[in-house]
């Protein structure tokens, strides 16, 4: 919106690191295909810089959530492969074969319209099929998936991409719902029509090459977020914030801090105010739990998140680091996104959807 | 974005309401003056819409948190009084003087730079005074208001429209920081120069007259948030979000639902899928908490809430009203915002400022 000097903090989103983690699990994932998953402005960062960026390091399919998304996606990438996971709407036919976009077809509802759109002489573009193997979420589910089996005309005509289904814990290695989720796919395929097959998400790509099958679709890894939870982060991080402290206050009596009085000082103390509240997308469950990083140093927050406003403890850090207009990574190299979720109680993927839209954004990379 | 057939989901913004609570309050307050609180885009609602909705039905003041957000307020609203809370960002005062924004001065710092753009010839507005009387985030904190007391001459000259402060704790009647606030503006008003001062926010103007002052600044009372926790709701409900229903499954044998596998279906039962999550600003803290009505039948969310989907187990809702394309109210007469974050673990404005782009925005009345 305005330029540095103005605003309350800055976004750097290092498009050099998105299109690294690509490569990387491309490179993982050997034959297998790579796919980008780019839904909800991809996570958060942009999709009109991000998409642009994946596309030119090779990327050559992707995943949106909305037909909203699918037609700007197809006006920023016109050759790409762009599928729709949350499939069609009734009525959409034609505006998924307009924008040749693919619809996942995830009940049987789904397939009965868009065989329907294809007999009507329609121009459908091709259309993935969706079973549910454990998420029971959106896709067939198995009473659904044995109505198809005994009707297999209900498929004649449709031309298919992909068979495809979704892990529900992929994050967890040893949770037994992976391997059960895996056998249910492969009984699917077994009577299906020959069709290639996606199913691994981010975490998925680092459960073995089982489940690898022939396209993994990515999100969170390449901004960022550790597909392998409580290992070491493979993916390089992608996201800077840092604030901009508005006002330094010495405190010298005993007094508490921000609404609800939650946080007392009891003795001397400094307290920073830096301009980014959960309006913009700094959780309030950060409250009393979230850290600004001063260079190497840690400032805690102090107090409530308020709708504008943090208050960070400063008590620790030299006067000088802390001086109006001066920066503070609240996202950074020792606060990553996933530290970060750790502290507001929730996942790396809800702090980048979050990210609101007063920051200064600035991109590094993109195009070789 | 697109239009309400291929939306997943419709947010409905009465503006006649937010217009009436703005009035209620205004009559409540009799002789005191009514401003808005229309920061972070009006409270997530759409400053462009709101802003001039307000100044039609008589509110002449505005109070933002951003200099970027006073700039783009003056072009809705040529001729309103706009305040600035977050202030004087260090070479920012010429900006201010341009777009004749009132700058809360927060600091001494802020004090002596905005009197020095003046003493430089710089045609400066007024500026707000505002002093920390329990907040300990912005303001001048005690030791700044003594060296203020014993320098005065550092006003001098200075046109200054508000002496303000901020109450921590307005929504909690009983607490004790409430009138050891107002006494410490009291104590300010006493020597400082015969300015109105500006002190209650929503729940501020429930505290009774003491606290009304000059000037008082609602925000989420505008858009129907309970500036009186725990009693009715004197203001009326601004916000309907309903999600549409992408796919409704019947279970019947025993299956996990969602990520990470944290809800069970035990025996029979159906599951509708929404096509709203955690990216369009629904909390993952809803997570096996929120609650979906269709008409006055609740729904509660079963399973976490995903980036772009949530699931509500409809089992005792009758299958037709469950039809996929349907409606179902995620925000609305029988969970009002409040209802809501009570559930969600935050505050009624954590649901508002969160409320994502990938909705269908409809505006309802306006101008008279």
């Amino acid at each position: 919106m305005s330029d540095l000097q103005f605003s309350g903090a800055v976004l750097t989103i290092d498009l050099d690191a998105i299109r690294a983690n690509w490569r990387r699990l491309r490179d993982r994932l050997g034959a297998t295909g790579c796919a980008a998953v780019v839904k909800a402005d991809a996570y958060g960062l942009g999709v009109e810089r991000v998409a642009p960026a994946l596309a030119d390091a090779g990327c050559r399919v992707f995943f949106v959530a909305h037909l909203d998304e699918g037609v700007q996606l197809r006006k920023l990438l016109p050759g790409a492969e762009i599928h729709v996971l949350n499939g069609l709407l009734p009525g959409s036919a034609s505006e998924f074969a307009a924008h040749k976009l693919v619809p996942v077809l995830n009940s049987l509802g789904n397939i009965d319209e868009w065989r329907e759109f294809g007999r009507k002489g329609g121009d459908a573009p091709r259309a993935d099929l969706h079973i549910d193997t454990g998420m029971a979420r959106l896709g067939l589910p198995p009473s659904e998936v044995q109505i198809l089996r005994e009707s297999p005309d209900r498929l004649e005509g449709m031309k298919l991409r992909y068979l495809m289904s979704h892990l529900a814990c992929a994050d967890e290695p040893d949770h037994e719902l992976n391997q059960r989720q895996l056998n249910g796919l492969r009984a699917a395929q077994a009577w299906l029509p020959a069709l290639p097959v996606s199913f691994a998400n981010s975490s998925g790509i680092f459960l073995g090459p089982d489940y690898h099958l022939d396209l993994a679709r990515p999100g969170i890894a390449l901004y960022g977020g550790n597909p392998t939870p409580g290992q070491p982060n493979p993916m390089e991080q992608a996201v800077r914030l840092q604030g901009k402290i508005l006002q330094l206050r010495d405190v010298d009596t005993p007094q508490t801090v921000g609404y609800g009085a939650t946080h007392r000082v009891a003795g001397r103390g400094r307290i920073a105010t830096i301009a980014v509240g959960y309006a913009d997308g700094y959780l309030r469950s950060l409250s009393n739990a979230g850290s600004g990083y001063l260079g190497d140093k840690r400032a805690p927050v102090v107090g409530r998140v308020s709708m504008d406003l943090i208050t960070l403890d400063v008590t620790a850090i030299p006067r000088k680091q802390c001086a109006p207009g001066n920066l503070v990574d609240l996202i950074g190299p020792l606060n990553p996104i996933d530290s970060v979720a750790a502290e507001a109680g929730t996942i790396g993927y809800e702090i980048l959807t979050s990210l609101g839209s007063r920051y200064r954004r600035v991109y590094r990379g993109g195009a070789d």
